[in-house]
């Protein structure tokens, strides 16, 4: 048995509601020059407090030393294993797109690009980054032209700016297959080929080839928009709802695609947020309040911030998701999460490894570790140290009596 | 997939370089007489400032409880799973004495003895603990006389003192045979016996029972080296390389046989020291720094003086190592690990289960999380809490960039 099995079996339904408030890339570590990570930098009065009469420690989304992707790094969150269920880009782009998939399904991230025809030269990956409503168009038309290639149905779904999603519907596909982005401007395109010798990755390159050749022969006229590239092929995965495992009914608020996406792929409920803001997400949230037990409510931009190397404009961020802290606590949830996904220190320019400050509040309240801010060190002297960011689900539950007793 | 599948999947070649010093038996806990543990008696000013700059922490090398020997803590710092690579003494004794093995050997520990005939009592286990060249001349002599037993083919190098190496190379042979060192002087030597009752290992107590039969017939009037006692039977295991898992070019810097031999058996160059201290490994590290990317050097006395008993033996031992350490930083390495393999407290007078303090100093600086001394008690307050041994080598290739993201 392993662990979500054991969870499985123990959980039980209640009343009692979690919130989990996920803020992406969080964690930081010391910027060089001032001395202080984001969090200590940033004037954090309401998460300070929460802190002080928290749970607090350390998650860590995979393990010491590995930097997660936000599919992994989200799925541990939820509590599943994200070495078990390995989640291909196509997968959560697709699902953040709204397509619902099947067990036949194999998804592809792919955008519009602009190749040399000439010199057979991909000049630019993102097609001069056309305005989404040309891709929704183009997108229209491929749809209408390219139905199906042989047996499998072809599904295609505009996404934001150059990018869309193809999904390939059909018996027998596979996903062991390498794209067709040369990753640089400047070279030429890869034929799809596969990289395993079972037949259903054979198919799958055959098809998808014959997918690119005719585009190609569709929108080779179509100026900047004239080829496409397709990378990120995955198969539905896979995985237990989290109905199923843990007996809940759960909902997301999210606004980026891959969030919503995610959130669909463990059977969460996925709600229309009316609007772009953290404050329409809690908007939502308290609306929506009565509806579930279970909510994750995503918020984006310290993540970009950190990648962009932007350190004050994530101290920023974190100033302003303070102030809305009130409007979670208003709610008075039985178990408040907030935590990161991973930690996007600005220093580094991306995600990284280091692990995730996170505060739990109960109505259990442990003990006084002295703990005094939400920030790494702080969290450090936690009552929860430095721990596997799938515990947290467990933790969550047990402080709403969501798991009964194991064994007599 | 286990961890050790995802960092190879992850794991990418760059110029960033990484030292590993580990200080054998370097953990340890309160003496009583003392108030005060080796590290905490010991005057370490270089050290406790690499500590304040560093990440801290305390590593457990096996699991809680569980006291190690070298092989296992060693292959655990070294990233790899030591219940998964069961690594045999007469593997770790014969790759030490430079025997290069392969995957039809299997290789025991040997020494001469001496041997009451008419009573069949083994009177000293050491054979009067006799001059090295005794035992090459000896070991010699046996090569000579017994250079096979039937198919298998026997192969004896000699080591320090009385002790020896026996490989036995053939098709079919199994490891799980008894020895015949009766434990104690005083005692009958046991005929060997396997305790499985497979066929390689009925082979191989039977081939070993020759060996040691005619050994007795060559030496039995030989004084006080009459005889030979073998133990530590073990296969040549299947264990991925430093340069599989992890992409790296390594080295190894270590003075006695055994930490040579799980040094090769891991895949790392074993690079010949001209002398026998700190400072001869120290040279030749600086001398070869430009030919690798990740070097282990290893210093043995701090675990001898622990295993004596001797607390100011070990804690002079640690002042002296402190002096070395601006030559080490001299280098300024991307990563700097200071570890030990295992805990050594004088007052247990062997290895312990204690989790060993550790410093990662990186050009990434997490937090200043207040750690004063390179101490058990300081790491524990330090970044990294108290991990596994295992995620040292994950958590030093992060700080490298030597892992790329995992997932999307």
């Amino acid at each position: 048995m392993d662990k979500m099995d054991l969870i499985k079996e123990l959980s039980q339904k209640n009343e009692k509601k979690i919130i989990f408030f996920v803020i992406d890339g969080l964690g930081g570590i010391t910027y060089p020059e001032k001395g202080k990570t984001e969090l200590e930098a940033a004037i954090t009065p309401n998460l300070d407090k929460l802190a002080q009469e928290s749970l607090c420690g350390l998650s860590v989304p995979i393990s010491y030393g590995i930097t997660p992707g936000s599919g992994p790094s989200h799925l541990s969150l939820f509590g599943y294993d994200p070495l078990k269920h390995d989640i291909g880009r196509g997968v959560l782009e697709a699902l953040g797109l709204g397509l619902t998939m099947t067990k036949n399904d194999l998804a592809a991230r792919a955008n519009f690009a602009t190749l040399d025809y000439e010199k057979n030269i991909v000049v630019d990956r993102r097609a001069g980054r056309p305005a989404t409503e040309k891709t929704v168009e183009l997108c229209k038309f491929l749809q209408e032209k390219i139905p199906n290639i042989g047996d499998v149905e072809i599904i295609i779904k505009p996404g934001k700016g150059h990018r869309f999603v193809v999904l390939f519907r059909g018996e027998g596909l596979g996903e062991k297959i390498y794209d067709n982005d040369p990753q640089k401007d400047g070279h030429e395109p890869h034929t799809i080929r596969e990289h395993s010798p079972d037949n259903e990755s054979k198919k799958t390159s055959h098809i998808v080839n014959q997918f690119i050749d005719k585009a190609m022969s569709l929108i080779k006229d179509n100026g900047a928009m004239n080829y496409v590239l397709v990378r990120g092929f995955s198969k539905y995965p896979a995985i237990p709802s989290m109905k199923e495992a843990y007996k809940l009914t759960p909902a997301a608020i999210a606004v980026y695609p891959m969030y919503k996406g995610l959130a669909q792929l463990v059977g969460m409920d996925i709600l229309k947020v009316p609007g772009e803001t953290l404050s329409d997400e809690i908007a939502l949230l308290k609306k929506e309040y009565n509806n579930y037990d279970f909510f994750y409510v995503h918020s984006k931009e310290t993540d970009a911030f950190g990648e962009d190397g932007n350190f004050e404009g994530k101290v920023n961020k974190l100033n302003e998701i303070d102030k809305i802290i009130p409007e979670l606590l208003s709610l008075d949830p039985d178990v408040l999460v907030i935590t990161g996904d991973h930690s996007t220190p600005a220093v580094i320019k991306g995600h990284s490894w280091h692990p995730v400050p996170l505060l739990l509040r109960s109505k259990y309240k442990v003990l006084n570790t002295g703990v005094k801010r939400f920030t790494e060190q702080e969290c450090l002297k936690g009552y929860l140290g430095i721990f596997s960011a799938q515990d947290v689900m467990p933790l969550a539950m047990a402080n709403t009596f969501k798991l009964a007793k194991y064994g007599a």
